[in-house]
């Protein structure tokens, strides 16, 4: 969901210079790594954390900009198609608003497809479409990694890298 | 969990009566589908969602007896055990209020365990201990259905059956 149909990245860079304009801020380009706390200074693990866990985050992040179309057409396909998201533990605001941001953004019938868990591994599915380079979880994964591009997965080479203009190589 | 975890089924009788005291209730004991509006007469549909779907509704759920101390013995001996559960379409008050529950009753750490999905075929493990008598989901299960007892599931009989005072029988 997160940097894949919802763009975290931009709003929380708004939020952090809104709320820490005084604190470093490190430019989307510049992110080298998945999660933001090993991406700023240390030290600023609990302020990342407030932005994250303020109500409204979640719920008012942009679509990316394509997301909706290619779910849909997917679906046209005859795919069998499901969001799975994880949740920050500080789940307060996070559940409940990635459920609203479904509903907003793709439609009301869309909330009935998201499977909520810390653990993607754990869910069944021929192609897992994720911008986090990699996935440890409980079990080895039964679908296929394909990436979604990011400047903190550019690294990750022995996937294949897709963005919602060019998702349909997926298909082939 | 609801109906393994969390009494469900209390709570909402003890709702009905005192929101709907004119309608006709069917007690526990007399339930014998799992969906309460297929269990209840017709023309009720709106008001059983009127209660799920209130706030506190699912967050005060009174815990199942033993089910706690049976997932930390499960732990104990080396299982992963992760709450599998389905929301409620109307998912406003519910699917929050899921993790709040666990949070209160079995602590923190288990809100991480939580896979949220109206599908829960969709999820790998080897026994899932569910109340629901039968599962139609996108996939063949992964799982071995154990069946908790309930009154609405009595019909079942080709399930190994428990409770949280006998479950040590599902490692054997």
């Amino acid at each position: 969901m997160d940097g894949v149909l919802a763009d975290f990245e931009t709003r929380f860079l708004e939020e952090w210079k809104r709320k820490f304009p005084n604190h470093p801020k490190v430019p989307l380009e510049e992110r080298k790594t998945f999660y933001l706390a090993e991406s700023y200074p240390g030290g600023l693990k609990k302020e990342i954390e407030i932005i994250l866990s303020a109500p409204g985050f979640y719920e008012n992040l942009e679509a990316i900009s394509g997301g909706k179309e290619a779910l849909a057409k997917m679906q046209k396909l005859g795919h069998d198609v499901f969001i799975c998201t994880s949740p920050i533990s500080k789940y307060e605001n996070c559940v409940l608003e990635k459920y609203r941001w479904a509903e907003k953004n793709l439609g009301f019938e869309w909330t009935k497809k998201i499977i909520m868990t810390k653990d993607k591994a754990l869910v069944f599915g021929d192609i897992l479409i994720d911008d986090k380079p990699e996935h440890k979880g409980a079990r080895k994964p039964a679908w296929k990694h394909v990436l979604f591009e990011a400047p903190y997965n550019k690294h990750v080479k022995d996937k294949l890298r897709i963005t919602w203009s060019n998702w349909e190589r997926i298909l082939e």
